[in-house]
């Protein structure tokens, strides 16, 4: 047990890694092909492992970050695609609803995201601009009393199949970038349309391209306040940078393990490939990165727990790292398994693509440098 | 022009280039979907360009070993996995007929080959050791003045859409590892059976397990001598192993080009992505990386074309570093374009998946470093 | 304050910190005209530097290690030469003589280790087999109810000024490894002859080439029982590990404070140096990376002071990664400097040699890596 | 023998060997103590070893480009110092005065640079710019029909030493930037101050800060045209970067020799270092990587001789990758001495120290980066 974590937290992560084996991984050919794991969540959120920090009083299990880190940790070494609507949910939108949601918003939200019954996607990059989200050109313009919303993003998680959207649109001149930002949730309706995009990896997580036309909302859509939306988003993006850095880590230490049990069955030029001091040491080089890495995210996630300043920096660092180690080991296991690691059978090949989407998502690795050097300067 | 290539290469580099652009482009997607490219085999063959280094005898063009791996090179900037099936029948293939076939083979198939009427497999790899050829376990036994083949290959490019295959296996006992194998040529009939493999990338190639059940073959169907087939196998590695090298330069260069015109296209924070320092140390680093690996490939291809004594040395090393710059000049043009790297709709996509097989196929990059180590030690 | 430390750990980090800066600093260019740092040693005893973990009952701290690679870590910021005799003298020697040492060598040597008035060397190299210590060729045969002791040590730190050795020796047969070694003290008396080693960094660590003639030791120098010194250095040797991870670290927060500083202060092409987007990223990666082994380095002293069974290969990764990012850390910094980091006049030129010698001392990295993969099987 | 290079350089390459060999070698110790290699400079240039392509009117071997970085690369191979200081006046200085100067300059200061009488510094850097050399600050003012010369000159190669010194100074406004530079020869004479700069490397080879005080220098002192200093310091640049490449080239290939002959004659657990297959992987790929840099050199240097139109993009990117090649392939090497390589016994401690400089001396690697970015755009 990593000296950050207690006995609750690997009793989660045994939970995790249960229905992770037993209901993932069945799972996840369909996912592979376009599939998106409707019931899945559902039965997730039923066993509260949607949105561990969901609120008690709103009938989640009211646990800490860690707990969130570790359940995703645990899926993303059987499907970093479920890992990532996951964390989505169970970070991005339910930390962000049960912390700046009103009471409309949370009695309609929030018991069902934890539950499973809702599914609600984070709407906030655009066509124009993915990675400087203080210039979104989606607008909610006043009118007679009500927001009439309207917009255009891209590269939506679950926004195939979400129920509702939360979205963030522009409440006041381009120019003032993050001053003229509000968050509003919006339901699934006429005004939504959706078309699929298809990325390297990461299939059957319904990501689309979302278009809003016309969506009439009232003030009760508001989550937080008027324009104090980009806010919000730091926020959520903390979580759901930390998130990803699990999300590597998860998928390296899954690439290893599988590397490891191919070595030891395997044998060429007369000796178990595991006899191969190349071998060896590309294991054991992977072992210290993933555990400092481990070590890393670990920490990450506590100084949340504990409202740590340096969480911001840690959470960053936590993306850029994690996010490195998952392409970095997926690479290297494929090295050690040779066709076989390249082969569509193996679960190698997908890591491996889907690992690659993590270097970009959630703030590309670029942007998480250019912050971590702002952060450090303050 | 590079100073290791002349006027005549930079007109078989046009030519190909040409091709590329106006023939593979539009079919790029049919590939994705697991199409073979039949036709513009064929297409190539009239043209040349499927084996650059055909003998004149039999209708080929007659070129040198550099006009090969242009051709390859532009090829691949467009498909390596047209590029692939280009290099194992222009150089594993047609170069081993020439060489090592007696007559009755060259007539049979070497001027088909050229022309690419037929297309034939290079049957080397098994599921038992894909390093490690001498211990290959397919057999062809003497019985009744004939060879009688059983066999069970993997990762067979183009297996499932070849004409006929060049097969190594085994013609005396296992212990005398590579001095008791023999190369044969066998027609695709009754006794061979394909089923498909896939792997990450390099879709549309026909790849294929193929399995060989008591193939009767005659004694003109041995190329080069009974139990020396280890040599032919080696010969024609050597040449597949630039090959591999100049996909992977290809695939950089590629990679770079769409990821400078990207740059220049799009802004962020109020500036053109293009101004952004880190980005243009990305580009200079492909660049330089990129043209210090050209000049290696360009050099193991002139040594092959002089006979120089490094040839084999340089062969290695040029595979090595072509393939590791593939994964990260793409892994890299990725970064640059973020989501819109990661489409399916982006050629980058593709190519990243793809340079990922180029760093184990015609032996995996370890086994590459252990054959230079001993190289060096002769 | 990282989550693993409490108050007490940030008391004694700022302890040594102030002592390094008022006490150390000053003499580092006396160091590096290979003077070696008496006084400070005796300076640091009196203060509980030297050994943190010194038991309460011999006049020492009796504080864990994380206080020991804290102050490690410190003192490395202004002289990884001066941290390496203490991390020798704190955690190898006294941690040997706390946990094995008979009375009588507790109390002859361990309140003076202590306290700084005496200074042990750790002497187990040999020029046989640095890396392979079960290998050493060093004898103490029995004679006459007596030891004699004739051995030959290299790369010995301290060994040209040390008071006393802490010497491995064989007790049995040379085929019997790591199973005939036992551990004596040995006090520097005319058996002993040393000679000055210079090696690229770590100036003023009086390293040396130590040769035992013919020294008459008492069984009561015997440290834990005959024939299992191996298991005496095999314990010690994790805690230096450790400690050479924190080294590391040290080095690497000290380059990259004295990068910043410098890009804050210095201009180019009409801009600050730090407004350059690569000079940012090249801080924010070294950042990233310094948080992650800190972490590491961290976790793997907290599982010491708990007794949890993966403090073994947390250790070998603590050593590993802390000391390749202080090379990597130094090399970058040095970057960012341009001329100014090269001249002998900036502590980045220090630095840059010492975490060289971190790659290999104390185990070179290349048996880490091995030692890592066979505690993972275990 | 590279495809790249004829008979007549390997003749050259052989007689620079021998020399390095026969006379460099036993000097090295005297460079590593700071003394110049004054009477060696003197012996090179009677040999036609100082100045390779110095014109055959001025008593020089006439030889081409490639000639020059053969000489240097065999040099660094012994000294990187010796290579250094020879690069700058074979190619910055002696090229410079052959393309640019008078005729009363080059009968003055041409065949003595080219027979060693004479030693040549190079003075652009200052320290206000190091790297931006557009922005220098000393000054020739125009005074009674003469210019007035004043300056501050920093990290000056063989500028304690120089009998000369060719300067770079403003005679125009700075706002002009490049515009108003113009290169000047002077005499050493009581106008010019030095004192010694000491770096991590390159000892011996006289770096200097240098002084020019009211330096008085008639026109036929001025090195091509008044306010044009800025191409003549470019011209030489581009030279003295493909040298620095060829410089890198060496330093690794001395590295790897040195390596390989360490580990087939030492041993471990029982076997050869040479059978662990880790050390063979650092070798093989020291090897390739090594290749592919000496095809980029020599690929540079044939374009400057061919007057080919990419040779500034090749020199820059063989200056960049040169010098990284040397910094990774001395601290791989060390590695695979261990201790033994990090002796100043070793000429591998020296090796990883001068390597190092190679990295920012003659252009940051940063600025090389622009650099070549800035060519690609053109």
């Amino acid at each position: 047990m990593h000296p950050l974590l207690d006995e609750t937290h690997e009793l989660v992560r045994k939970s995790a890694a249960e229905f992770a084996e037993r209901e993932i991984d069945p799972f996840v050919k369909n996912m592979e092909n376009y599939e998106y794991p409707r019931d899945l969540l559902r039965d997730m959120g039923k066993l509260g492992l949607l949105a561990p920090m969901g609120p008690i009083d709103y009938g989640g299990p009211g646990l800490d970050f860690r707990s969130e880190i570790l359940t995703v940790e645990e899926v993303a070494k059987h499907s970093p695609g479920v890992a990532t609507i996951l964390e989505i949910q169970g970070s991005l939108i339910v930390d962000t609803l049960a912390t700046y949601g009103n009471n409309a918003i949370k009695e309609k939200y929030l018991s069902k995201a934890i539950s499973g019954e809702t599914i609600i996607s984070y709407a906030l990059s655009e066509p124009c601009c993915g990675s400087d989200a203080a210039a979104l050109e989606s607008v909610a313009r006043r009118e007679r009393g009500e927001w009439v919303l309207n917009g255009h993003k891209m590269w939506i998680t679950s926004g195939m199949n979400a129920d509702a959207y939360l979205v963030f649109a522009r409440t006041g001149p381009k120019e003032e970038r993050h001053k003229s930002i509000t968050a509003f949730m919006v339901d699934r309706n006429k005004c939504v349309e959706t078309s699929p995009i298809h990325v390297i990896g990461l299939r059957g997580t319904g990501t689309a391209e979302v278009k809003f036309v016309d969506c009439e909302l009232g003030d009760d859509a508001v989550v937080g306040e008027v324009n104090k939306g980009f806010y919000v988003a730091i926020n959520s993006l903390n979580l759901g940078r930390t998130c990803v850095g699990s999300i590597g880590l998860g998928i390296a230490e899954r690439a290893m393990r599988e590397a490891i049990s191919y070595i030891k069955q395997r044998s060429a030029f007369g000796r178990s490939l595991a006899d191969f001091q190349v071998l060896q040491h590309y294991v054991a080089n992977m072992y210290a990165q993933t555990e400092s890495v481990r070590s890393l995210v670990y920490s990450a996630a506590y100084m949340r727990d504990k409202s740590l300043p340096d969480f911001l920096l840690y959470a960053h660092s936590a993306k850029l790292l994690g996010s490195r180690l998952g392409v970095e080991s997926t690479r290297v296991a494929i090295q050690m398994m040779g066709g076989m690691g390249l082969s569509t059978d193996n679960v190698l090949e997908m890591l491996y693509r889907d690992a690659k989407v993590t270097e970009i998502y959630e703030g590309a690795n670029e942007i998480i440098l250019n912050t971590i050097y702002r952060f450090m300067e303050k």
